[in-house]
This record gives C-alpha cells, structure tokens and sequence, in this order.
C-alpha cells in the first residue's frame, strides 16, 4: 500500500517536503525552527498578502492536478504582488488535507509550488500541515518593492488611460469547457461518485487531458484557468515604463475589479467593448459551447492579468515595456459611474458581476 | 433574521471588520489593495509564522467562543515569534466560514484576534475570506528581531541549563476538564446533536462557562486553555537578560518539544520531575479526575510557555528578568540520549509524546 500523510505524521510530511530546499542568503533560517528569520533588503517595502483555497468551493480534486494545484495557490498570491509593483519573495504555506492522502499527492502539490517559486525567485519557508476533512490551502506571500514603485489601486486620474494586460476571458472560458467535461460525464457515466476521492487525488498529472471540450483551443484556456501565470515580470517593466496611477490584478472579472480600482480612486471609468482583448481560443470555445465571449472577458475572473491606468502622455511609451497591452477606455470623473461602451456605440451601465466568495456558493 | 455571511458577501465582510482599524504609521496600506504595504524597521530581522486551525479537529465550535477562538488563533502565532526572541508585528488571516454562518460570530471572532493584537502591539493588515463547510482560520504572523537577539533552536551546548516560564501542563488539564463536561453531556441529554449548528455559533461568549467540570482549579486551567498568554514580553526579558542558547515554545507537549529543540542542537537532555513546574489547579483537576498530572505536563501540549537554554553561568540573573522560570534539568552529550529522573531517582527514557496532526485524528 502506498504511503499516506498519517503515516508519517506532520513534522516528517515538512521535513519530507523541504528535504532539498536550499536556501539563498537573504534566508537565516527557513523551514523547521519556530519561525523563518529572513534579511530583508534595505530600503525596500514590505508587501503581504494571503489567500485561501478550499476544495468543492475553489477547486475540485476531478479538474485540476495536485501539481497545478500548488502552482496556482502560489500564483494567485503573486499575481496580487504583481499588483502592487512589487517583487515575490518569501511565502509561507497552510495545508490541511485528509489523513488518508496519498503522500504523492502532498509531493506533486508541493512539486507545483517549488516550481512557480523557482521560476520567480521566490522562497517557501515555513508551513503547517494539519488534518482536515477537505483540501484547504493558505499561502501567505510577502514582497518587496522600492518606494518610488509601490502602485495601489487609489491613485488613478480622471483623464488617465485604462490598459490590460494579454487577453482577458481566457481563464473563464477554460471553467467552462471543464464544466463541460463535468456535465458531459453525469450524462454518459458515474463518474462524479467518485470526486475527491483517493483514486481522484492519485490521478496527478492526468486529469487536465481528460476534458469533454477537447478541441485546441479548449485545451490552450483550460491550461490558462489551471496553470495561471503571474505578471510578476510585466508589473516590473510596467511599473518602471508606464509610471502607472493606479493598478488591480484581475481576479474576480474585469467589471468588478474595474469597478474595485474606480471606487478606490474616486472615479468613474469608461470602457469600449471593441478595445477588450479577447483571444481567438476564447471565441473559439465561447461558439462551441454557444454562450457569449464578451460575458467571459466581463464576469469570468482569475485571469490573472492586470488591470492598471496611466496618463495619457505615456501611450507613446507602451510598446517599450515589450509586454502585450491594450488601452481599453479611460478614466472619468466620479459621477459619470463606470459605463461601457458596445461596439454599436451604445454607452450602458457596467454591472460588477464575478467572482463573490460568499454569495455563489 | 441576522445577518448571515452570504447576505454580505466577502468584500463587504473585510470591509466591515476593519472598518474601524486605525494604521500606526509602518503601515503605508492595510486592508483593501491587493497586498498590505509595510516599512519595516532598518536593521531589524524579520520572522515570519503561520498556523492553521481546523473545526473539529483543533477545536470544537461548543467548547470555544468565537471572541476566544480568534483570540487563540493569533495567541499560537505570537507564541511562534516569541520563541524566536522577537517582537510580534503584521498579520494576515485567512477566514473559511460556512455561508450561513451569523454575522455576529465573524464579529466575535475578530474582537478577539482585535484584542489581543492591541495587547502586543500587532496589526491585522489584510485577509481572504472564504466559503467551507466548516470553520478554518491560517493566521500568519510576522516578527522584528534584532540580529544578536534572535534565538533558534540549535544552539544548546553541553552543560547548559534546560529552563521554563511558569507552569506547565495547564491547557491539557483544561482540555480534560472541557472534555469531561462533554462526556457529562453525552450521557445526560442530546445537547452533542447541535454540536457545530448555528445555535451554538450564535453562543458567543457564553461556552466557557458551562463545563461540567467546573471547579475553581477547572475555570481556571479551561481558561488557560481556551485563552493561552503569548510569552511575547517574557521572551524579551529572557533574550535581553539570560542570552539563552535555544528556545522553542511548548505547543505539542514537554516531552515532544524538549526532544526536537535537543535533537535540533544534536545535544542529549536529562530533566527532573520533582523540578517540573506543576500549577496547584493542575493537581487539583487530575486528582477530580483520576488523571496523571505528570501527563499532563508531559505530553499535553499547547501550554505556549517558553522552554530554553542557558549557560550556567546566567543563573544568578534569572530573578533579574521577573518572569517565574524554573530549571528543570541540563542539556548532555547527544549520546547519552533524553532522559527524565523519576522523584524516586530513576532515570527513564523521555518518550517524546504530544499533539502529532495527522497521527491523532
């Protein structure tokens, strides 16, 4: 019989884990005492933030790998370093998950978060692993960001241009084909008694090739709702470039986080559906299913990508930063509300609709 | 009807926990961007924590008040930054709920995270909020230390003194004490059915005095329990004052601690019995029950006293740093193993038995 978490107990599943972490010198002490004691660099900010991810609520063990799993409990966290200018650094990780978890899907969720971390330079150092009935995951990641390059979301101008990063609905649309998936399988077979069990959680890296909607382009924006990546390198070269006023990554859904940034900043905004990027893969999956890729861009969420506004005399700068963006509208004033305009030049109240924890579930 | 969580959503849930939350100035953006914004003090190290706690596993919703769990979600934390000889500084807290969860638990909840944070000069500076069947909180805590003062838990030599704060083994006779009220409860009436409802979130402040156990030495160690003191100020006299070689606090146990901060030293350990510090309600509450109170001091667990080491040389000030220590044994040669000497003059074998998350559950 494979190893299981109650096998080895929690201090042997950290040690386990963190066996062959190495750490850079900024690090005094990492996994394994009390606390982690870390250099922090000289005058640099410190930045910090935290999110939970519980399993049936944000996730299911059927529709993403525990690999991709770890990857994106990390990226959800950068993305909101992205956000504010800043650089990743040190994270600490809760995780509760059954006792009769295999231990390979602790390694390969582990795997997943190493990985991210390597990629952006950023160091887990600390952790709890506790017993739980359900999989429930809370990183806490810190930053650092020089003062001059902090960007919150209350500085934006009325007259100030609105820009995205990428393309925005993606990672809606790659919900939507696993959905399909899901939906497909109640039809055809029993397949949905077995959620969340052993067998499930033992599937690892298999289950992202398995969806219903299999068509390429389903495949190319399940990958992106799965495996987001964080701007982390695009915040830096927008920050340094753009100068920018004013800056939200878009989690929840670009109406409601646009309206997040305008009500923080005490604007309103205007946006032009025709400027929205939507990907080809978007339309694509949006045709197959017959639901409408305007609505993935607008409510989808967990994009990832960021949402930001700068003075119209740095439009010229844009194509330096090397990172694809789009201006999609600009900035009013407050009481104008938020509006958007479709592309037969009607101009229509923007509803926040996306992501709400507690009023979906 | 009250308010229940779903009625307002996440957004509004942060927003009106803190909405009252007044910054001291290292704070340049708390609760409300994407990521908290800190300056933190030059030439200070910074320790950073985390710990997560799961309904019915780390506690049981008829046994704590809201007001004192959240209190003790962030008491465990500081007592993390505590044993590393730090100061407690910036948390951020992530919050599972049931959706119909009243408003008035969150509330309690975080009126005791809000105490006990003004008590030791801590900010809470951002959060997620999020749906789950049941309730789980990740408090993540960071620390300053300066560099001389940081204490980790490997450098205990050979001949040092193996010191404690106060007394030990309070929260497991407190525990036994609340758990004695349930088994009470069991066999006189159907009160285990509404463990966990509504009804009982709704119980607030009023839990703790209902145990069945309930004398005067019981009141006090359940509240020891339920409301453990964060040697956070302790900490600082012991650094300042002592120079100790290693420290750790007691969360799982005595014995289990002992031999992860001598095992972490690569140092054998050898206690005394008749030197363990054993309050009289301790005593009080195993004799009621017919439990051990060498046990309960012994591997009980979440005491969150302070265990460390001292040159022998330090020990004319230990009276200097006002905290009630006691010297319960000296570190040895690694060889010689971890023993305890019997108040018959014995020496056993110290088995290192405590709160192990996935080997008790």
């Amino acid at each position: 019989m494979s190893s299981q978490l109650l096998d080895i107990g929690e201090i042997g599943l950290i040690k386990h884990l963190t066996a062959n972490e190495s750490y850079t010198p900024d690090i005094l002490v990492g996994v394994g005492d009390d606390a982690a004691v870390i250099k922090p660099s000289a005058d640099k900010l410190l930045l910090m933030t935290t999110d939970m991810l519980v399993e049936n609520v944000h996730f299911t063990i059927s529709t993403i790998t525990p690999y991709q799993l770890g990857w994106k409990s990390m990226a959800v966290n950068m993305s909101d370093i992205a956000a504010m200018g800043g650089v990743a650094r040190w994270a600490v990780i809760g995780i509760g998950m059954p006792a009769n978890t295999p231990l390979s899907f602790a390694e390969s969720l582990y795997a997943g978060i190493q990985d991210i971390c390597q990629k952006y330079n950023t160091q887990l150092v600390g952790g709890d692993t506790v017993s739980c009935d359900r999989v429930v995951i809370n990183i806490t990641l810190t930053g650092e960001v020089e003062p001059e390059n902090v960007v919150k979301r209350t500085g934006a101008q009325v007259g100030d241009l609105i820009v995205v990063t990428n393309t925005i609905g993606d990672s809606a649309a790659g919900l939507a084909a696993i959905n399909k998936r899901a939906d497909t399988e109640r039809e055809g077979d029993s397949r949905q008694s077995a959620v969340g069990s052993q067998q499930e959680r033992e599937g690892t890296r298999l289950a992202a090739t398995k969806h219903g909607l299999d068509t390429h382009a389903a495949q190319i924006v399940i990958k992106k709702h799965l495996e987001p990546i964080p701007r982390l390198a695009e915040s830096r070269q927008i920050v340094q470039l753009l100068s920018p006023t004013a800056m939200i990554d878009i989690s929840d859904g670009l109406s409601i986080d646009l309206c997040r940034l305008a009500e923080a900043s005490l604007v309103g905004a205007r946006i032009y559906e025709d400027k929205i990027p939507i990907s080809d893969e978007v339309s694509g999956v949006a045709g197959e299913l017959g639901r409408n890729r305007l609505e993935f861009a607008l409510s989808g969420g967990e994009d990832y990508e960021l949402l930001f506004t700068i003075s119209p005399q740095k439009v010229m700068a844009i194509d330096s930063t090397g990172v694809p963006l789009s201006v999609i509208g600009e900035i009013t004033p407050f009481e104008t509300g938020r509006v958007m305009v479709t592309t037969e030049r009607v101009e229509k109240t923007l509803i926040p609709r996306g992501y709400e924890h507690f009023s979906v579930v």
